[in-house]
């Protein structure tokens, strides 16, 4: 019987078309990255590939998402009342923000006797007037009978009420890897208390990367 | 003729083949599912497949964006003139905050007399303080003069210059499950009319889960 | 050698399978379009496939994030000392609001001479009596001694004074393809210089996509 014969003999192509597909079905994106590697060979890749590609299983993967978080916690140089332009700290304690093609850095105090603010980032001046105007505006009980709390001085108290005034956040939008600040506008912290006190900021960064 | 036959014949391999062809053109990702099985079956899966998972048709899914939105409309409990400690009243009705790894908590009241804020929270006296300093420095009219706008009576103009010197939002970090606020830190809710008012606000969470 | 020729010949059938397996290899997601495509026809697509889909390489593609940035710098109308309303601006100017189901809208002005704000959007007397109490909280310099800085004359320390108060920035929430905001609330634009000035916002949208 040579019929018989030839069904159980295995033909070379059969073989092959066998292996191709356990390939084919157990590494589904190989074929077309290899069919792409000259072409990426001799024209090079629009992007890198980058390093963080979330798979699933082998060969199964997404790419990654340009969305982006980022969080670290800072301390800033340890100050009694007055005005600080922390700009450079903030930025150099940050290149994380030249990733960001849009985006928002939000800076957050975690204090109730302190602010921080944007204002102008150029005349000293400024930053004197600025806390001598809030001592006007949240003034220290000189007479009593102005505060309840004083547990921690006369400061104590007109701290917390700036804090609430100017706030314990800024929110600044990023622009192709820089702060979207105008020309003359700076990151202020405002230190209310009159001895000096070390602050944590938390910084958060989102946004879409390039 | 037996070669003629030979062709219309179809081999049980070929027709393996065939089927098989089918099966891993129409599920692509199946056969890397069937042989991966038993690994994870014995080491367990890195992490559960999430059920959101976005499909644009059987079997081409993609893994989900760990980045995420969320929004809820909150109505505080009903206050007049003062101010209140609203920290768990926001945690308790925000569970999802503990999902997310690194995000941002935006809390935004939608009305014009009344603020957010974070500040002491632990004296009481802050708090009664607080709203006392505020009436000096956005004080009623007693003599007359000092307003156009009185609509809803003496307390009605100097409600809206607190809610814009104080704000209508406050946007919080977010780390590993909860707010980043420090250790005296709380949420603020001020009140600034006299009278009972009910307060919608709007909490929106973003950011990256676990 | 009969069988000899038997192996060389290459049956229709397998041309097929071969023909077949190259096409798969090459295009891994076309068989499930092509089988997929009368039910659409008939059915419709649930949702139409967007234009911005992410390709790694041709056929292996990831469906795109709904989660989507946007950001636009405006101008606003040159204004002398007085309070805006400026929501029908805004609005006009970022259609792209009512692309998002859940969302933030940073609006961050680029000066410390102003500020935004949110607040009463009715009655304009609010508007008035707002500069007018901001000009009692951080009044000019009538006698002299308030202020070192006062480069740009008598309204430049209290400008900045203020814009410190009320802060550079809102983020507003959106719910379904609109501002988030209260039945009477408003953003505001405060220019605290006496003389005109055009002062430039960034808008920042972030959230998720319909």
């Amino acid at each position: 019987m040579p019929r018989q014969q030839n069904n159980t003999t295995i033909s070379p192509l059969t073989t092959f078309l066998i292996v191709a597909f356990f390939v084919l079905a157990l590494f589904p994106g190989l074929f077309v990255s290899v069919i792409w590697a000259p072409y990426y060979l001799v024209f090079g890749k629009e992007k890198e590939v980058p390093q963080d590609v979330y798979c699933q299983s082998p060969n199964i993967c997404a790419p990654p998402s340009k969305m982006a978080w980022f969080q670290k916690q800072l301390t800033l140089p340890s100050k009694s009342r007055g005005s600080y332009l922390i700009t450079d700290t903030i930025v150099r304690e940050l290149p994380e923000i030249k990733d960001y093609k849009i985006g928002i850095l939000n800076l957050f105090i975690q204090h109730t006797s302190c602010a921080l603010s944007l204002n102008e980032n150029w005349d000293e001046d400024v930053r004197a007037d600025m806390s001598d105007a809030l001592d006007r505006i949240a003034p220290e009980d000189k007479k009593g009978g102005l505060y309840r709390h004083d547990a921690e001085g006369p400061d104590d108290m007109p701290a917390h009420v700036k804090s609430a005034l100017i706030g314990a956040s800024v929110s600044i939008p990023i622009t192709n890897g820089r702060l979207a600040t105008g020309t003359w506008q700076g990151i202020w912290y405002l230190e209310f208390r009159s001895s000096r006190h070390t602050r944590r900021v938390v910084a958060t960064i989102q946004g879409e990367k390039n």
